[in-house]
């Protein structure tokens, strides 16, 4: 596979469906390209199939620019493998097949690791599915697009997300809504969607996928749904944090939660996601932001996401719902939930003021919780909700997060705690297992 | 006590704090009188206290009108008291003292039965609280008032509301909230807020009040927070019905659910609550009403009130949130629960569509209910959230639901299924207790 830039180019008829991406260049701006942005020049090009492409060319109204996938072959590659639940993973080289139809196949440059790759690593509770390539927040760059891809092409900058958004459905059509009928995660299907197959073998025999990402590899094959575009000056070793976890707390509180300047929060949970829907809080101009967690060790840290005060629920005898309440007369504003305790989504729903106070359920529980409160905390003018990927669709909406850390509006260095090169993935293990730090980013190229 | 029109009057010194309403009148305005309205008249009303009145009337800039208060004495008028629980009201000459501070005093002509009353009165579960005098939907014309009032003047239409806005305290001012700190909803005080005694007596002996209103009196004395100013123009026998019920069913699904034009919404019980939330929907332009009751007779009834389709759960094995989400592709965009029932209140969570569905709680449960669900219905983006008198501000918004009846976006006359003369009250609570009809409208004068 190459990209190749050319006025002509001759095209088998092996290639006739392949996706063609056509920049119209008039001749007079041929001395002003070096002037142009690189943004400017990614909204002239378009796309097509190589047949409309063939047509076009095939007419005489000025000169072209054009980007060709001439070939598309297996890749081999190294990736991280997970043999067996809870053991390290092992770099193994690996074949990356094409992309199929609707398909991408990106190259990595940084990764992070999130609960949710330990959580089924760990395979505690699910039905256990290995080997299996994990990792699902990244950022990395367009390498070659499968047939009937239109909105990306070779070079693009993009943040692979675990849910997707086809565009197509009932769900993606709503203004509401970013649980996407075809994409929305699957965490018990390892292999694509187009054909069942797996896109990673070792020596031919298949390696699963994780939520459609599997970004602990150099070059993984993702559904086009899956994948984000981004503004490709945003540097990708901190933005591929909003990947998953930071854009979750982030949008529970600035889409779903939306508290008003001046207005009080409760986050419980004061880990990575927790912190972001604080950060949110701060970027919303809450006037209080109050932290729960039962690590005091967590707090100092906190104060840098905004959180002005802090409860350990552990160092009370009543209910955490009643101290809020006497810190804030009668409760919050608002809370953010984000460590999928049962009994701490309680509170955090109790822990909100009656007339206005709405509580935003983050935490993923477990799969016999059940939530119970009495009926009249809702009759009382409370509203419990709950969101997934902080109710943002992933191609729609992250690329004006990743413009929110550009515009400095949005703090990700803070999220950053480690860096390890690829080879010492299981590192990032061992700080999240140890609860040291917030975010790993992995370096594929080290 | 009279209510006079003259350019002066002599003040006699123990009147000086009691409220005066004047109006000021050019006299060039005196030919012109006849040809405006009621409402543009009492737009020139003011309040002062006699104090500032006397100040006001010393000065020389013109003509006055205005209405005075000259003396308080206590009414002997007819109520329907209610002696011991569940036994037949008894028709009583009752005194009725003079409005304290922030009192109005309140000629009744039409009052309605509402489930509330003849729950309490048949006290199953709370603490018995007796003589007392009932009632809480009704209208009425203002008598007298006390110190302090000012929004409100001997001769205004008023509504009754058992819950009430005192415009001061943190829930009057929020936007949101109508939980008035001061005058929210308190069915075990039987007295009065400002001096903690009755304004009923028979022979000196007290009888409670019940929520701020007994409106099955021909006088009844309220705070003044208490009561809704109307448009003078609206039949206090048709709009009586919005102190209670029906607003607080059209309000949960106008002010609360929110359904867009052509979304589907269920309602949970096809009482008069119930069917006001399906008058919402159908105002709002929903496509669908699916109207639940474990009662089929109601379904012909509800067709009136724009309910589309019916479901009985016990005609179902399945359970209804299951049936509903068949018939939806996946679940209502809204619904709205106004039975009370716990497994109601759940089905209604249940039912409503992940992305984006709102369920709202209006019935009101037992006191040791627990609601339950899995919190995984959260986290797919479900809202459950409750409302108390369909989070209408009593007396900043029900004067627009008047006019909605009045510009007939509102029909109020399906929902009074019965009329009866106020000796006759007993049959009201008959008909409630039968199930038979939905609204009774007592009339005060017959």
């Amino acid at each position: 596979m190459g990209t190749y830039t050319s006025r002509r180019a001759s095209i088998s008829p092996h290639l006739i469906r392949r996706t063609v991406f056509v920049r119209k260049r008039k001749p007079e701006e041929d001395d002003e390209t070096d002037q142009k942005t690189k943004e400017d020049d990614e909204h002239s090009w378009s796309s097509h199939t190589l047949q409309s492409f063939v047509s076009l060319v095939d007419g005489d109204f000025g000169y072209f620019e054009f980007s060709i996938q001439l070939t598309q072959h297996v890749l081999h590659t190294a990736a991280a493998v997970a043999w067996e639940a809870g053991k390290p993973l092992v770099i193994e080289e690996v074949e990356v097949a094409p992309p199929q139809a609707m398909e991408v196949r990106v190259k990595i440059l940084f990764t992070s690791l999130c609960h949710t790759d330990v959580y089924f690593w760990e395979a505690k509770g699910q039905t256990p599915m290995f080997p299996r390539i994990f990792g699902h927040e990244a950022g990395g760059i367009v390498e070659s697009v499968g047939e009937g891809v239109m909105d990306l092409k070779p070079g693009d900058h993009v943040l692979p997300v675990f849910t997707g958004e086809c565009k197509e459905c009932k769900s993606c059509k709503s203004e509401e809504s970013n649980m996407c009928d075809l994409l929305r995660i699957n965490t018990d299907r390892g292999v694509m969607l187009n054909d069942g197959k797996s896109r990673f073998s070792i020596k031919g025999k298949p390696i699963y996928h994780f939520v459609g990402t599997s970004t602990f590899s150099e070059y993984t094959v993702t559904h086009v749904g899956c994948l984000a575009k981004i503004n490709p000056a945003a540097p990708l070793d901190k933005v591929c944090v909003l990947s998953c976890g930071i854009s979750t707390g982030l949008g529970a509180t600035l889409n779903v939660a939306k508290p008003k300047k001046g207005s009080t929060v409760a986050i419980f949970g004061l880990g990575a996601v927790g912190l972001a829907a604080a950060e949110g809080a701060r970027i919303a101009g809450a006037s209080r932001i109050i932290g729960v967690d039962l690590n005091s060790k967590r707090f100092e840290e906190a104060k840098k996401f905004g959180v002005t005060e802090f409860v350990n629920p552990k160092e009370h005898k009543k209910p955490v719902q009643e101290v809020i309440a006497e810190m804030t007369d009668g409760g919050v504003d608002r809370s953010v939930e984000c460590t999928g305790s049962i009994n701490a989504m309680i509170s955090a729903f109790e822990c909100v003021h009656d007339g206005w106070g709405v509580a935003v359920l983050v935490g993923v529980p477990n799969k016999n919780d059940a939530f119970k409160t009495h009926p009249m905390n809702f009759l009382n003018e409370r509203t419990l909700t709950g969101t997934f990927f902080g109710n943002y669709k992933p191609r729609s909406d992250l690329p004006a997060v990743v413009e929110k850390y550009m515009n400095k509006e949005l703090e990700l260095e803070k999220f950053i705690t480690h860096e390890v090169p690829f080879a010492q993935i299981n590192k990032a293990f061992e700080y999240m297992l140890k609860g040291d730090g917030l975010r790993c980013i992995i370096r594929m190229d080290a």
